[in-house]
């Protein structure tokens, strides 16, 4: 199945020049609880790639496979999305 | 659709008297972080039972509003599952 | 050191009532993803409470230690929070 | 407060790496569930930075300003480490 993921992509791009930005904070020893503040927007901004990965992924992958025939598949990609659940939700 | 709910709720009950306990724990003025660590080890075992209950979900609604040919509900039952995702990855 | 937990009790008495109720909720057969909802809401007021006690335990257990004369302490009690904000942080 | 980062400066290189590699995943149009996978694991990644910066500056900038005679300061310190467990456990 084909997506567009130019956005996703752009994001990405986004991030590691935010991820450079926190080398420099360190190298130039910033105040550590301004970078783990970076660090925490990083990975705000990761979790809405995720989440826009995963709405894909349920509206194409997801949907063709419950459609389909193949049994197994359509066990193997829900079993996927309560995997991932439980692996963001690991306290 | 009629769920087993039985092995969760007896959880409950459980996650009930661990939360009696840490009471106990706060008006015996027991050491802070013991009683932080027992918060959150009941939250993992709550995230248990909501992992439990997606995948229950899934199995069950998800997978017949999808096979069923109402298209609106198709996406609300999709959009669902990405809004609790969302929720627990929000940093 | 003596606290004053009588809020945070009071709040865990309320999560208690509303664990009550999502055991009722699964009892009925309610919308697994109401019940999630739900879940999601405790573990939100639970980690008030963490908050709240982290906060209380920070100016006084860890002020004391800080400024004592044990080091040994001081490095224990360092230590703690540095793996409870590991505890949280996990994947 | 000089601290020495080359360890984290040195992951965050390794994570900037990760990072174009999960771009050249998505260009290639790979199975999202993979992508999410590999984000997830740049997270934990991340998260292990924040906790070596947080285990430093509890050592360092809190340890100094807590011993000192600045009050405010103190105040400011604690109520920083508080937050930041806040933003963590945020469901």
């Amino acid at each position: 199945m084909q997506h567009d993921h130019s956005d996703s992509i752009q994001r990405l791009k986004i991030i590691e020049g935010h991820i450079r930005g926190i080398q420099r904070m360190l190298e130039n020893d910033q105040y550590c609880i301004d970078v783990i503040r970076q660090i925490q927007a990083v990975q705000a901004a990761l979790n809405k790639i995720s989440v826009k990965l995963l709405d894909g992924h349920l509206n194409s992958c997801v949907l063709t496979a419950i459609q389909g025939e193949d049994a197994e598949e359509r066990t193997r990609v829900l079993k996927e999305i309560t995997e991932m659940f439980e692996t963001t939700t690991k306290v």
